[in-house]
């Protein structure tokens, strides 16, 4: 499989999880957070399939499309392993969150989730769904089956328990 | 639809775009030319598809994952617009043609599609087939009905006559 495939089955992927755990969520009150901003495309797709939910967005520098600039008040601007545990406000308030390192070191990437999951943890309320590109397996999240035709191991999703 | 909606519809687009090429260009001898390397996930591609073929690849700096680096002897390095009228000994031997600008600024993309076209076509031969993200339209280029379920103006393919 070339490059081009895998990266449009990783984004079909991404897509199809997002869209998975939205429904899940559906009696789950809480806000959405996107862990990375990125040039906006995720953060785009989240605003559409959860337009009621505020979207909170953690990004180091914001460098998005100006389109998908989220508004000053929800944006935890920062380097994540500072901004996540000041976000004392966010505190089992999180409904779902959603984690796409984004980059090509499948090592960095691995580490960063595994170094962001207890971080992510205590913001999420009882029945809350993580996405991750990366497994978070362990205590707290409970595996959630992938939608059809996703490989496993492709992407990544939770329940809080 | 989301910009994450809009990224995937572009790459599938690409994807059917070029393996419809690959097709048109099957009796046409001669070799491929990729303007821009970026990441290499389209020249990695092509050299899926078109495993027999010598790929020349544009490109100012070479910052493509290792896997996907062109060989030195088929790298034109430097500003295409430097390389490409330079590069005489491709003159009338290109099968297949890919440009994709790559950058989210429509404009700029649109302007460098217009300036490259005068270069790109004295390297076709005839028979040659140009796939694009931008309009190429004009004298020495006809157009090529696209793939099925590729929405019209999302890609563009030419050929060469």
């Amino acid at each position: 499989m070339s490059r081009l495939d895998s990266f449009i089955r990783r984004l079909e992927a991404q897509r199809a999880c997002l869209g998975r755990a939205a429904e899940q969520i559906e009696r789950v009150p809480g806000a959405v957070l996107e862990l990375g901003l990125g040039n906006g495309r995720t953060y785009d797709h989240l605003r559409e399939i959860l337009p009621d939910r505020d979207i909170y967005v953690c990004e180091r520098h914001v460098d998005a499309h100006p389109d998908c600039t989220p508004p000053a008040d929800l944006l935890l601007l920062g380097d994540m392993f500072d901004t996540l545990p000041a976000a004392l406000s966010l505190k089992g308030r999180v409904a779902l969150a959603h984690f796409d390192a984004g980059s090509g070191d499948a090592a960095a990437n691995r580490d960063l989730a595994a170094g962001l999951r207890p971080l992510i943890l205590p913001l999420l309320c009882a029945g809350a769904v993580l996405a991750s590109q990366e497994p978070m397996d362990g205590a707290g999240l409970e595996p959630l089956p992938l939608p059809d035709g996703i490989r496993p191991g492709r992407y990544y999703l939770y329940r809080r328990v």
